[in-house]
């Protein structure tokens, strides 16, 4: 790779939300960024470490407006070009539904120089942080991560997977979770299996939801035009009793039996 | 939760091996505590943050001794009820086969306060460090992560799932590559579907090997003993031409067609 100017971009993962939740080397490279272009899910608290940095959103969320991808790995090279360190800025992992691959691959096919940096994703960190480990021995030895926006691989992932072998993560609208629980019920997977659902994770408007699989398909849940990005949970480990925050709201509670 | 003392523990991801990739919330827990209880796989510059800390190692590498599980959690509730602030350092995440959910559990059973804090898993941080994204659009939409020690788990997800439809990662040890090649072939894999395996991620001795599937059953691996923790990628993303690390070892390089 050969460097036709002094530029360098930096793929870097953001993580869940709160900048406790950012590796050493994201802060680092945000505090010494002079151009910073990051999606919508980015919270304003990391965004405050680029504090010498132009700071321009090119993502969307709900309906709105939205950067082409064509447009981000122009503006990525462009600026690559004119000799700025960049930090291209995403929510969770800049490899897990990010779009770091093909801004890899643009960056390199021009000939500046470039990193990833790997943040926590989404998929994992939101259910830990409501105290769900994704594998846990005894209950499940591996787990699936799927995104709704390709339905061909959805509806095949879903149609091959035994009922319950895996523990199931799903990232997508949370507008999507009747048509996935539906998928998942047609495929033999019981009603009652634990299932979660996880908004916000590491914000001060983190919300979780516990209950059974049937139930997710009608929870209300707290999503501007009920519509919101989340992390679904389907498996046992949704169901173990791991207590670590403090705002659940569970299918019991809604139901008035008890808090 | 009530706490019979002022001890404190946190389950802390180390993430894949250099300080670099820690989470700001991990290194402070790290700097703050008095005593860190960690596993093998975790790194000297790592531990090396716990300056004001009694700091024992309770895992185990290749055939060496370990402390048993139950072992570490009564280390752990001991310590929380003796008010110390310790730190269950593990490589990688907690929660992705690392026992962080069962000592969770016993921390809550003891009344110990507590909190996980994630931490890159190396499923996702080792192939992201060696150029291979785990999800890629148009070319793989979600991905599959299982161990090898849970053999009828691993043996029923390979069986289940369509070849090539998912990125498949297995943490795993080098030793096992064989028997997964061999299932994966059988199942319907090609021999040629593009395979890697990443050890030490993040580490000095960071070694990456990327060819076909067929191949990586027979690949020479610079492990001690022909043994270590691995991360095998296979599916059409690990192919992609994205050159993040120099230190590859391609199947042409080894059949001295070319560097």
């Amino acid at each position: 790779m050969t460097a036709p100017a002094c530029g360098f971009v930096s793929l870097v993962g953001a993580g869940p939300g709160h900048p406790d939740h950012l590796t050493q080397k994201a802060a680092s490279r945000l505090r010494a960024a002079d151009l910073v272009l990051h999606d919508a899910l980015v919270s304003p608290e990391v965004l405050a470490l680029a504090r010498h940095a132009e700071v321009v959103c090119v993502g969307k969320r709900g309906g709105g407006e939205q950067t082409s991808q064509a447009t981000i790995e122009h503006l990525l090279v462009a600026a690559g070009l004119a000799g700025r360190r960049v930090v291209r800025l995403k929510g969770g992992d800049p490899f897990v539904f990010g779009r770091g691959g093909e801004e890899a691959l643009a960056l390199q096919a021009a000939g500046i120089p470039f990193e990833v940096v790997p943040g926590l994703t989404t998929a994992i960190a939101a259910p830990a942080l409501a105290g769900i480990p994704v594998t846990h021995r005894g209950t499940s030895s591996g787990f699936v991560v799927i995104t709704a926006s390709d339905e061909s691989a959805f509806d095949a992932t879903i149609a091959a997977l035994p009922p319950g072998l895996l523990t199931l993560v799903a990232m997508m609208s949370v507008r999507a979770r009747a048509g996935l629980t539906q998928r998942l019920i047609d495929r033999g997977w019981p009603a009652g299996t634990p299932a979660a659902l996880v908004l916000g994770a590491a914000t001060p408007h983190m919300w979780v939801w516990k209950g059974g699989l049937a139930q997710l398909a009608t929870v209300a849940v707290p999503a501007p035009n009920g519509d919101a990005p989340g992390t679904i949970v389907v498996g046992a480990v949704a169901g173990l009793p791991i207590d670590l925050f403090e705002g659940f709201v569970t299918a019991d509670a809604r139901a008035g039996a008890h808090s």
